[in-house]
């Protein structure tokens, strides 16, 4: 707070964080200029002076339906694009070496007092030269590439504008499948039931983008039959994740909860960026991050 | 066994896999030439003909005390250093990103069906420009360092030719230690309470050398006590860990119970480590990794 006050200089500034997305709009809000931080959508239906707003996400859904945001010339939405993309990439990695190296288990065994030692070698894996398939390639595959570099994987890519066909034919081969589709119309439930058996039964599934891509009672089947050798999801389509859902006791499953962005000084470094907005937007500077909402990210 | 048979050609070629530490030595052994694997030392106290093995791992501490095996100039002893370079530093890696991205938390958390989720986030770290400090400079540790490349971390190194005080000024600093030290009588508990209580409360630390360069009691007191923010350890001085140990139940602490070396693929590797150096030694050429016993690794 004191250094949001050091950015606010002569400015007002008032702190609101109690709202909840039921509440009408606070009459501060009404009348600000500049808001940071994800207010409820709702609150764009009502007459303000708000001419900028700084999300502390990458995600909008929930803003896209508004006109009063989308088609204003005199309003700018900005998001924290690339802004994850390391600490992200870093729960991937961290996901599949702890499949690969054991660390799942270990944990559990740790609580059993159960002491395994070399019997459980065999089952560990080298991350070198894996056949890595990376599907959407924006800020957090690229920095997924980058973390991979030094064990050599043979990296390959799946854009949107790649056919379907060429996908098919990449999940065949991949021993590591990283997913960060964001949900559109067109990536919804994309990894359906016949799409998950092309994938080798020695092989991990990954998911940082949205769990709707995903259909969630297949992947869940594919772990249990051990058509699937595990899975690394941050997302799923319930969060929470419901007491009855199947991830809860499919094997070699890592759930990061949606906690993949997080790191302990991340409201620091989402104060920074937007300081430096601030800075672009007192001077009448085209600022970062501003949202595309034909693109759709 | 068929690969062996392949190398072996018109050679003879004896299998024995079920001998213990405690019987007299196989007469097929006192009879070969060259032996593949860690037989019992006191095997080599008897008159044989053998004269080359090729141990299956990199210490070799229990052969240090024969004449036989350190004296004869007709004996040679290869062992596989630089073999498991790749999967410990993998294993050090996934342990430090266990603890950083909370996949040990999450996989405790999943035993419980217990969802966190965000305020999870705060207790992550980022990897990124860590100081980290690397105690041996080996090729454990030379492939953590390539490893480590795309995180920035400001690496500084310990070797055994530095002075202990620049080693104390090195913990003070770092966020987290990465031991690979062997045991010898130089390394036997290097790091003794006052040395551990150097380490930043936030500090991480990792070992993959040896159980005893540790002292346990002490380093179960930094856990517990939170003056240490956690530790990877690939190595105790007791293996398997007493059931009534510390380690079981200190906080954030992982156990990979001497695997770290581990992979599926780990006996085809070490027969093709054995082959490459039988045809040095059918040609008459030098081995590779002859044992030095005078250094000592």
């Amino acid at each position: 707070m004191n250094r949001l006050r050091e950015l606010a200089g002569d400015d007002a500034l008032v702190f609101r964080t109690n709202f909840t997305s039921s509440t009408t709009p606070e009459p501060t809000f009404l009348s600000s200029d500049v808001v940071f931080g994800n207010v409820p959508a709702h609150w764009f239906e009502e007459k303000s002076s708000v001419r900028w707003v700084q999300l502390e996400s990458v995600g909008f859904g929930e803003y896209r339906h508004l006109d009063r945001i989308c088609k204003d010339p005199g309003f700018t939405l900005t998001n924290l694009a690339g802004f994850f993309a390391d600490p992200v990439a870093q729960t991937a990695l961290a996901g599949i070496l702890a499949l690969y190296r054991g660390m799942d288990d270990f944990s559990q065994m740790r609580t059993q007092k159960s002491w395994i030692g070399s019997s459980h070698r065999r089952s560990l894996h080298n991350l070198s030269h894996s056949n890595v398939l990376l599907i959407g390639y924006g800020s957090i595959n690229r920095r997924v590439e980058e973390l991979l570099t030094p064990f050599h994987c043979n990296i390959s890519t799946f854009r949107r504008s790649d056919s379907l066909a060429h996908l098919d034919q990449q999940l065949a081969e991949a021993d590591i499948v990283i997913c960060t589709l964001p949900e559109t119309d067109n990536t919804i439930n994309l990894f359906e039931v016949s799409r998950l058996s092309l994938l080798k039964p020695s092989s991990l599934f990954v998911n940082c983008g949205r769990g709707s891509v995903v259909d969630e009672t297949a992947l869940a089947s594919a772990l249990n039959n051990r058509t699937l050798a595990g899975a690394v999801l941050d997302v799923t389509d319930n969060e929470p994740l419901p007491e009855d859902h199947p991830f809860w006791t499919t094997p070699n499953t890592i759930l990061s909860q949606h906690t993949a962005g997080g790191t302990n000084d991340e409201m620091d470094q989402k104060i920074e960026a937007f300081a430096e907005n601030l800075k672009h937007y007192r001077l009448g500077n085209a600022m970062n991050n501003c949202v595309d909402f034909e693109r759709g990210y």
